[in-house]
């Protein structure tokens, strides 16, 4: 191997950052719009005023259990982008809000406003249920992102101080804290505190927080089961559990605590849970050496990507439960497929690509990036999607089982998406680069630059690159002096012809034959040499349009095909295509072509081509005298109009649909 | 015209009965195993012991509100039987459960052994939810079946004491009972006791009995809501229905009493619900001549059949709520489709075909017996469905909103279905024919005979035929003397090249040039002439393979076909065709032959062809390596074959299909 493939780190927000194009655009919005919208609503709608403490029993609004937790993401993601972004106002907002949490953290460390407002004799009653930990989890990541954007310590106090609170009170049921109290062999209903844990550990160099979180990801799934214990304390029956009607591995598959997450093979339950659960494994595998535990986290995560996983990247078939189903169901119009949940698969893939370099990860990170993420956002800024449905028919938000809205929505009262991906944008550039101690790893493409200080190396990468629209990319090395070490260049699967020119050759190569000082591994291209100050690589990506399949075991895609260009999937909408989009297939043989339209949705490669429409019957449809069955047929060739999936629903809505019918 | 539109009464089952063929041997394993398999469940079931009124506080079997119907309709059953097929032993179980029925009735007449063993003071108080409105329907309608077959009075008398002492408690809030006691404005949540209303009418000659039925039929969607009401003095919150989440129209939907039925325009809420009260709803416009509550019936008909009907008669797209959804919602593997649903269908159509003679509503009327109705029983007569859907796989029942069983189950907690199909099965005869004072109508084919004896006509109509299997059907007139008449025979819509040879004639129609003395009107083809003893009419309807195409609107169905051959449904099963069948489809040119096979399903043609089927990726699917998604495909030739949909699921469980992809 040329390039290492462990101890990989990724790239900080003091070393990377979008310096144009694609993501520069979306980390604008983001900034302008976007994050101020985020904690405007935060304060119009009781989160605030539940940090400030000011519920009565006769306010018009009720504090709620994971009300914490939304400000919470909002002010990391503030943090990420004063990181990069100085903005003083933004800087003194984020301050108040650190203030308001200092005066509603307890004597003894405990900071959740909802039971210290409803009734702190409660709390700690039901983790299954009432999202604590997963509060407090998101308070230590906005504590890390604030501490390491501003230096200020704030509010890392904070959250070491509930961080201790928690440490005190959960642990192995045998051992005792500094006081002597028996700890609580309790874990979450809502996993995320787990990574966050991580998170902190790293910034303190407390391992405390790491054995912790280690004790979190290791307790679930034992006999005595913990919620069960707690239940019964509740004087509360244990063996109603109202999620799982339906599914077949018992009463704690939502919760991933069905077995010991060693022994989980397939990624069950609550998707954003599972996926959040499984980040923090990976974390914690890595940060204590655990083979066995990270060779769980790639079973996991291959179950997920192989038989559980939308086109999109999107995970969690079911709305009912919110949940991932069985192997291969993957329905499109009821898809559930929330933004959190391609959010937290983004986590999972990006730490498994730090730990062992390998495409399979950055390919799943990418895609879900791409679109399932990425399409939860308005081009606005200002209106989000909760649920990603890869078909949308306006009757299908009748449906009981069909949780998708129609246009993307100011606000939701479960406002968990929002803030998730506004964290994720404004921290986009920790994403893109992972530094060793003798490689440069680049897994997203990006108009970007990296600094890269090392004992051994320093200097600075730069990417010139109109990706996604276009699949040309030219990095740049920047530095004093010449030095040694590998770059290594993700290769995504689609990528079956690239080409790279390297420097001071004018020799390309391709995975079927890397030229000269090149070497395609497990989706990476390593370039191992000694560089001067001012080498140039430049890689071309194939943008063909892909006419993408499903595994043959998904019974919802049958002779349909996704278009696919690069990372980005496209959809059918009606506005291009007229309704009854069910009705137009795609000859195998008609030629579909990438065409950029400056114009349209804010700059975009739209795909066009000609497409058949299935025209039943002599009559039009929608009429009392039209036959429901009938055997009149014809067919119509028509013009087809794709754009990509992310960018749907911003011109109205209608119909959308991403499986076509190919004939 | 040449046939009388109106005024049709169906053939009694002292008129026409089966005599051979397909019916002849689902009659008989109807008479044989299910009539006696279905008493013994209620026996077994608690059902009997209910009717004994054996409950106390700690048996080991519950009253429940709907056991009484079950029971009643098995009677029906039973009593249908025992008109055309003399059975002593069975005529004496029957007499024992009416005996039952008489010592559990109440001095007032009430009759309904859930309350009487729970709290005889509740009763009256939930028609909404409680079914004794439909129990005492099931009970009016057994009793005119047996009273029918048997010329005993004794179930007739126990169900009139219970219909008076109804109709004395029921009626418009400002009429009095006999006795001077103000009527309840109220009617029943689970319709059925309207048309059982009026077969009692039509039996006792009780005029008040009908006036009830229209009652019931126009009480529904007024304003003070009746439930409403009586959930208020229940103490119950009367805006919390829990059938409701994600519909439309309101609170009252569920149950069709969201608007007066006369302004009701689609078919809403529960499906087996709807469908019995459209019938009676035909019952009442007819034996009231009220045009305008008969032309409410044709347009609920017309939503139902153009928009809201599977192509296997099924209704009630979702499970949840057991309903209908919204106009074109047609989704296949989560259709509920309930067996008793597609029952109460041929009850709304056929009453439609008597109010006037039209093919449209026998078209459907067959379709849903052939499909919907008898693929809810296996071949062996003991095993059940409850949902239809149009497509399974082995994963769905796993999925919270789909509710079908890997194989027909031996009996269900709620045993509508069972009882139903016995009821339907053993009065068929009675679908046949209909006869008024100057034309013979002939429905559905099948071997069989009619009498006719009418003021004006003596003679015996026969029927000779194979069908479903063979579009030959014989018809022989034979009587004492000659007789001038109208035959009127159904060409179902999709025979659109029928021949006919009429007596003393080698002239062949065809519907394009109807021979002389035919005439072909509204989908049926009459024969106005003198009749001699022994004349005969040859009709041949085409049994050609039809691919069957949905409304343009059903995006569930595009690019996809349903193969038909004469009145049946085909589907593709896994134990034909393997597994994956969403990755077969039929080439449009491609020749599908039908087949008769004697070996299999108790006899039936099936059929064949080649197919195509979609190999995705040059591996195979369901292995950890295999990736879900790949452009890499092709195609590979494979042979087909498909199974009436009635038939499915009787050699074991797997995969099935009837909306295959259409290449």
């Amino acid at each position: 191997m040329r390039h290492d493939e462990k101890g990989f780190t990724a790239a900080s927000l003091d070393q990377a950052r979008i310096t144009g194009g694609f993501w520069e655009a979306w980390q604008r919005t983001n900034r302008e719009v976007t994050i101020p919208y985020v904690l405007d609503k935060c304060d119009e709608t009781g989160r605030t005023q539940s940090l400030r403490l000011e519920w009565t029993s006769d306010a018009d609004w009720q504090p709620h259990q994971f009300y914490d937790s939304d400000l919470a993401k909002a002010l990391e993601a503030a943090s990420y982008s004063l990181h990069q972004y100085p903005d003083a106002a933004l800087a003194e907002r984020v301050r108040e809000y650190i203030r308001l949490l200092g005066r509603a953290q307890q004597p003894d460390g405990y900071l959740n406003t909802y039971y210290t407002q409803t009734g702190i004799e409660k709390r700690w009653t039901n983790l299954r249920d009432m999202h604590e930990l997963y509060c407090a989890g998101h308070l230590f990541e906005a504590a890390v992102a604030h501490f390491r954007a501003t230096g200020e310590r704030s509010l890392l106090d904070i959250a070491v101080r509930y961080a201790d609170h928690i440490d005190a009170r959960f642990g192995p049921a045998e051992t005792k804290a500094p006081d002597g109290t028996p700890k609580e062999p309790g874990y979450p209903g809502h996993e995320e505190i787990e990574l966050a844990l991580v998170k902190l550990a790293d910034a303190t160099g407390e391992r405390r927080y790491l054995e912790l979180a280690r004790f979190f990801v290791d307790a679930r799934g034992h006999e005595p089961h913990y919620f069960r214990v707690e239940a019964e304390r509740r004087g509360e029956p244990s063996d109603r559990w109202q999620w799982e009607r339906g599914y077949h591995l018992g009463e704690f598959a939502y919760y991933q605590a069905h077995e010991p997450v060693r022994d989980q093979t397939a990624a069950e339950g609550h998707s954003v849970r599972a996926c959040y659960l499984f980040a923090g494994m990976v974390d914690v595998a890595v940060s204590t050496g655990d083979e066995r535990l990270l060779d769980s986290c790639r079973t996991l995560f291959t179950n997920i990507a192989t038989r559980r996983m939308y086109v999109t990247g999107g995970v969690g078939s079911h709305s009912h439960g919110e949940r991932f189903t069985v192997d291969y169901d993957l329905p499109n119009e009821s898809a559930y497929a929330e933004t959190c949940a391609a959010i937290a698969l983004v986590f999972f893939a990006s730490r498994l690509v730090n730990a062992e370099l390998d495409g399979r990860y950055a390919d799943v990170m990418e895609r879900a990036l791409y679109n399932g993420v990425l399409g939860g956002l308005s081009l606005s800024g200002d209106r989000f999607f909760y649920a990603n449905p890869l078909a949308f028919h306006p009757t299908a938000p009748m449906l009981p089982h069909v949780r998708s809205d129609a246009e993307r929505q100011p606000w939701y009262g479960c406002a968990c998406c929002p803030p998730n991906i506004v964290r994720l944008i404004a921290s986009l550039p920790g994403y893109l680069y992972s530094v060793n101690d003798r490689t440069v790893a680049v897994h997203l493409y990006a108009e970007s630059s990296l600094e890269v200080r090392t004992d051994a190396l320093s200097g600075t990468l730069t990417q010139q690159t109109a990706y996604p629209w276009d699949g040309e990319v030219t990095f740049t090395w920047q530095a004093d002096s010449p030095a040694a070490f590998t770059l290594a260049l993700r290769i995504p699967q689609w990528a079956d012809d690239y080409r790279i020119v390297l420097p001071e050759s004018a020799e390309a190569g391709t995975d079927a034959a890397s030229p000269a000082g090149t070497r395609l591994e497990r989706g990476y291209l390593s370039v191992e040499r000694t560089w001067n100050p001012g080498d140039e690589v430049r890689l071309t990506l194939p943008m063909r349009v892909r006419r993408t399949r499903s595994n043959a075991a998904v019974r919802q895609d049958g002779w349909r095909v996704a278009l696919e260009r690069g990372p980005l999937v496209y959809c059918a909408e009606e506005v291009d295509n007229g309704p009854q989009l069910a009705t137009l297939a795609l000859p195998a043989d008609a030629a579909i072509a990438a065409e950029h339209r400056s114009d349209l949705l804010g700059g975009c490669t739209v795909l066009r081509g000609d497409a058949v429409r299935s025209v039943v019957g002599p009559y039009g449809s929608e009429t009392d005298d039209a036959p429901l069955y009938t055997e009149a047929g014809r067919r119509e060739r028509v013009a087809f109009t794709a754009v990509p999936y992310a960018l749907r629903n911003n011109r109205g809505t209608g119909e959308m649909r991403v499986w076509m019918a190919e004939l």
